[in-house]
């Protein structure tokens, strides 16, 4: 029987994640796996537990990573908190925005959409003047949105807030490559992914709930219709005295985001952001001596997610698969309503570091 | 910073699962993360439904690995299939059939639950009599019951609801280690786990659905109350001429399930089952010497979990204590009405060998 493994040909990605993985945490992955209830395993998730709190500027006790990936964040936030009937504003800007709109919906609330033109940043003006219309449960933001590479201020917005509302921000892309800061903001739900400025293979959402968040879903009228993510069953696994089983955590996953956690902690909050944005400045400038544009203005371009304006006469697919096929390197396509229009360029965790910016920008030479 | 990682014990897994992993296993999940969307990683994906299908016995076109551990199976099985208001026959006799009432009852479906006592089997007369009381849209059971070590006749429960009601059956304990033959059982819905005797880290949840069950899916008055586990968007990501984006799939988990169903199928199913059995045994004759009892009549007995009396006088929480701290070695505790009665002692995948029961039934020598 033939075995596709044997010939995986090792790629740099510079996609919109998965990123390059730090070959310590592929290591650590590979670790014999332990029981999901042995005392050693519980130390590690209690590390992770530890790493993630500092990583995401939050006190909050429960403070986890779930068993899926950065969509399953998404899905827990709002299938905790929301209610049928509950009020929901959501502020879109692009396709993560409104796919907490789908699901705020799926969920029977009130969904009111508040929409700005893609490839532009939510302003906050305009969301203050939402919030002087109506009163909100749940407000929800997408703080670097993937899908167009632009930053929204979530601080603002929580600062808006203030309280009035429970307050979820999307930190899948964010988190460990800019400043998330989630208690000084003001959110009560935040979510991430292991597989982006984390550097850890895709498969695990590192998640957060503030007090005001779980006594909301402690006085639930009805129970939380998804078992597997009811943060109600899964703390009694993740805290307390005694840890009680609920469902088998993905063990050798867990080993590999503790060992992610670990690099971005010793390699330090700052220095990492700092990383990330020069990395970003040296794309921007050697993407600018190619006569390539950024589709988003500077003000509010992510330095983890480039969108660059595809140009006149390049046919997008056809480049990225050239880049892949001949030089090994992953860039992503456009989503939704900007498919063709861009590509998607990702310095996240190990992937933000000189020379592969350089490998990349020498490989897009040859191809255009 | 202490590293954690670097010290962890490798142990003997005989528990309820995760379950030993075969040392190419661990090595195919080191290797180097490939985009969710490069045409090389669809071809690994391609191998792991072809390989899953035979696994399962179904030529089910929609034959996946869904990006959650079991439970996540059980949780997709019922929120795709299961409306509000619709009639749901749960069959129980274990924790994993409770489970299922209490999932059908969140997605309001109008649930009966038909138990039987706990340790002992479904019997499929009972079920008859029940199916011509009253006509259902969805009949549930679990093959092997890992709270209790009971195999069910899934089989014959199938041939009873001849297509009557849509049929659901759990073999998360089961796949890979006895017969799970899922199109000749009249299954439409079945679901695995990686952890069990496909002896893969946890972290995935194989599952597959039949023509009729998707048609149901695709009539549905509502959409799914469920974004992350939605077969109808996931379909697009897993199949069709063009892949598109749903969610990021867990790469590098993928990799250690192609391989674990590589060696499986290398191996051979029959073979698979014959070493199980064999296992189970060698166990159960050992236990005999030793004066133990195990807690399920000899043809209800399930080979790849043994759940064992706690004889009088005996700690067993000490005992798994003392079994993990001097001989390392994992097994498992009762859940629900049967903790502190019973433990179980897994023998699924690559644990299902003869020095593996050797040393387990050396240390319980010493034990006791």
């Amino acid at each position: 029987m033939k075995n596709l493994l044997e010939n995986i040909t090792p790629t740099l990605l510079m996609g919109p994640g998965p990123s390059c993985v730090h070959p310590s945490t592929y290591h650590a992955m590979s670790k014999s796996t332990l029981g999901h209830l042995d005392p050693y395993f519980i130390e590690i998730m209690d590390g992770i537990k530890s790493g993630l709190r500092t990583a995401m500027g939050t006190e909050n006790n429960v403070t986890v990573p779930l068993s899926g990936t950065g969509s399953a964040g998404m899905e827990a936030a709002f299938v905790n908190l929301v209610e049928k009937g509950d009020k929901v504003l959501v502020i879109v800007n692009g396709v993560f925005g409104k796919r907490m709109v789908d699901l705020s919906q799926r969920l029977g609330a009130e969904t009111d959409e508040l929409e700005f033109e893609w490839g532009t940043p939510v302003l906050a003006d305009v969301v203050k003047s939402q919030l002087e219309k109506k009163d909100y449960d749940i407000v929800a933001i997408v703080h670097a949105e993937t899908s167009t590479g632009v930053k929204n201020p979530a601080d603002k917005v929580g600062k808006l807030i203030a309280g009035k509302a429970l307050y979820i921000v999307d930190c899948v892309t964010s988190l460990g490559g800019m400043e998330v800061s989630l208690d000084k903001w003001g959110a009560d739900v935040g979510y991430s992914g292991t597989q982006k400025c984390l550097s850890c293979p895709p498969g695990l959402s590192p998640i957060t709930f503030s007090e005001r968040a779980m006594a909301k879903i402690a006085a639930r009228k009805t129970k939380v219709p998804n078992w597997y993510l009811d943060m109600s069953l899964l703390t009694s696994y993740w805290g307390g005295e005694k840890r009680v089983y609920h469902h088998t955590a993905p063990v050798n996953m867990m080993y590999g985001l503790y060992q992610s956690l670990h690099l971005l902690l010793e390699e330090g909050l700052e220095n990492s952001h700092d990383r990330h944005m020069a990395a970003h400045k040296q794309l921007a400038a050697g993407l600018g001596d190619l006569g390539l544009e950024l589709f988003v203005e500077k003000s509010a371009r992510l330095p983890m997610l480039n969108a660059v304006t595809v140009p006149e006469g390049v046919d997008e697919a056809a480049l990225r698969s050239r880049l892949l096929r001949d030089f090994q390197i992953e860039i992503g396509a456009g989503l939704g309503p900007l498919a063709g229009k861009i590509v998607r360029i990702g310095l996240m965790g190990h992937t933000a570091r000189p020379e592969n910016v350089e490998r990349l920008l020498a490989a897009l030479k040859c191809c255009l």
